[in-house]
């Protein structure tokens, strides 16, 4: 009887505390905007005429406000408060560990980002931050639901039965799921308010699904996933509104980190990472994209956002220009094949002597501007915001249809 | 008979953790320490001659490989892991609660100290932050202890009888406790080597009560405490070997944060939240002789720290000056019976025109520097943690010794 009445309750009181993050996180970021000049935690917008000091790592008060919230709002699915205070009869353990743990992966997320963001960390710090934030997760994940097995497709069944136990591997995936989460949203940025408008979207996607979901047979993880995602969409388009075209604030790792940690969060504790997965495919394709500079087969220079032209005002192909020997072996054989497909922009023979080379930069922003030409900024962030939720009508579809041929 | 095996089992992987945390902060803290500077992270030594740049902030380090050593240590403890690592029978959610729900707290204070550091809060955030970090702490009381009996001293007992339920204050002293904890330490510092110092001398307090009383009836509390003092001891010690006289980093209010939350922690969830504000007798005498200058009853400077001479290279007592007008009727009030006790500095018609008066500022370095007069800073700080470690056997004498004539 209680479970009736309890999640409409739980569900109004979430929203109750999202509307209130919202509002907490558009009246705090202006008031701190200063500090964070006055701490040296600043840019300059290398897309804009003007060179005024943009705050940066804003990220921070959009995730503390987040946790100060669900810090508020744990009790209420916990525990029974119409019950009265005094019983923790009804009590449910397991959930309430879910959370903790939850928000303990998040919180050290958060703190890592920040640090990251005022000490300027090293690229393996990226890579190795998220996975000891995720450790807390993981170990939630044992003690509570400990399945490590996955269900395969049908035409696999045939070779190696329905279900595969993947055993640790399985805490690799999960652990390996926050690094991906984290870093991908990461690297798709550069452009006013791409970061968080690509989190809100994903964001958007995940509570659709969600919902979807609330009256099937695994509505509990569900129910979780949604008190996570709506008040981090309240506090996430709290600070979208700051970090829009012309952004006022930046987000820095921080928001990157606390927004891949939170979405890995419900991915694994909710039960459903693989549809998560598809709700990342633009990420996935830049970091495909992205793969031959990250991983230096082909030299990456610092900055990759696209380069703005201040006698047009637009925006347009940033390019790395080196030596050809300057690349890696298996770097030439995928620039070679990549130009073939009319996927990256090569010029050679460049320079004085003819020695040097040019490709764009590798990302999905660069991409896209190879195909369209100089943009306007703002048009450029909407389209891929576009290309974002298109994406997530492609995996409702893969994951409603497509999949019923493979799964029962 | 597992209980028998697991204890030193657990307890010996916890000491080699610790190990390995001190080994790690001495290893990175100054491979850190440039990145801080650069950060704009930095002080100048006010006790010095040089003025050089000393890294600021470094207990961040110290919190976040504490952080980790937990991560990877709390297994152990949870999961009778020789047991083979497929079945959670023996699973104790509890105890697994209590371990995430206390590191939730602490990620939160240390993340909320750095955030401090870095954008220089306000003094009124100072109270809130530690509130709002204990909040999964007071959850994870609620839900897995809710015990808000106290059990009243003897001569109590013919009034109100021999047990009175605090109910929902317990919770507020809890918090408040918290909120103590975190500022005590603070407060209590200006001189090399003083945080971090007491944060030892107190750590060692509080593991010699926990081994006392781990052959008692409540001993699983102790342990758990135990769990988290030793790793605590060890990063701590490793950041007192660079904040040692002379600093070569200084430790933040991160630090303070951090060690008062942790000390908060292991009190309320070990349950000897009493005895452990014994501990603090020196921090509750500092804070009670600064109440004056705390809430302005009194004018308060800046800075508080003892005054350096540069001539003769000792520390003398640091004083306030202003107009007998600028004080609060009560702050007069306090003055003139402090001074009657001698235990305040005062001197009056100062200035020009004989306007103004100076008070030493309310802090017990400045009244052991008026005891004692000039001494060297190094000094100093030996004298207080000698202090602190005599006021830690006082506290055993009253624990073990005065309170037997109050309690059964």
């Amino acid at each position: 009887m209680w479970s009736g009445l309890e999640l409409p309750f739980a569900l109004l009181i979430n929203v109750v505390f999202s509307v209130i993050g919202y509002f907490l996180t558009i009246k705090l970021i202006p008031s701190f905007a200063e500090h964070f000049i006055v701490a040296n935690l600043y840019g300059r917008d290398l897309n804009k005429k003007s060179d005024k000091k943009v705050p940066e790592a804003l990220g921070v008060i959009c995730g503390a406000i987040f946790l100060v919230c669900m810090f508020f709002f744990i009790p209420i699915p916990i525990c029974k408060l119409f019950i009265g205070w005094k019983e923790p009869l009804n009590f449910d353990h397991r959930e309430f560990i879910q959370f903790i743990g939850a928000l303990l992966s998040i919180c050290c997320m958060i703190f890592l980002g920040f640090a990251d963001d005022v000490l300027n960390l090293k690229w393996r710090h990226k890579l190795t931050l998220p996975t000891v934030a995720s450790l807390p997760l993981l170990m939630v994940y044992y003690t509570n639901i400990s399945n490590t097995t996955i269900i395969l497709p049908k035409p696999f069944r045939y070779i190696v039965g329905s279900e595969f136990d993947l055993g640790l591997l399985y805490y690799l995936y999960m652990g390996m799921l926050a690094v991906f989460c984290t870093n991908a949203i990461n690297i798709l940025s550069g452009i006013n308010g791409l970061e968080v408008g690509q989190s809100v979207i994903i964001c958007i996607s995940i509570i659709l699904h969600n919902l979807v979901e609330l009256s099937g047979p695994v509505a509990a993880y569900h129910r979780f996933s949604l008190y996570f995602m709506m008040p981090f969409l309240g506090t996430t388009l709290g600070l979208l509104r700051f970090n829009w075209y012309p952004s006022k604030v930046f987000v820095g790792d921080t928001f990157c980190y606390f927004a891949g940690m939170t979405f890995a969060v419900v991915g694994i504790l909710g039960h459903f990472s693989k549809t998560m997965i598809l709700f990342f495919i633009p990420q996935v394709l830049n970091f495909l994209y992205s793969t031959p500079q990250l991983f230096r087969l082909v030299p990456c220079p610092r900055h990759r956002l696209p380069k703005f032209n201040p006698e047009t005002g637009l925006v347009g192909m940033s390019k790395a220009r080196f030596k050809p020997s300057e690349m890696h072996i298996l770097g030439s054989f995928i620039i070679r094949i990549a130009e073939f497909a009319c996927v990256v922009d090569v010029k050679r023979g460049l320079g004085e002597d003819g020695q040097y080379m040019e490709i764009n930069n590798l990302t999905l922003n660069n991409f896209l501007l190879k195909i369209l030409g100089p943009t306007k900024e703002q048009s450029l962030t909407i389209i891929l915001l576009c290309i974002q939720a298109v994406c997530t009508a492609a995996a409702f579809f893969i994951r409603y249809y497509v999949s019923t041929f493979f799964y029962d």
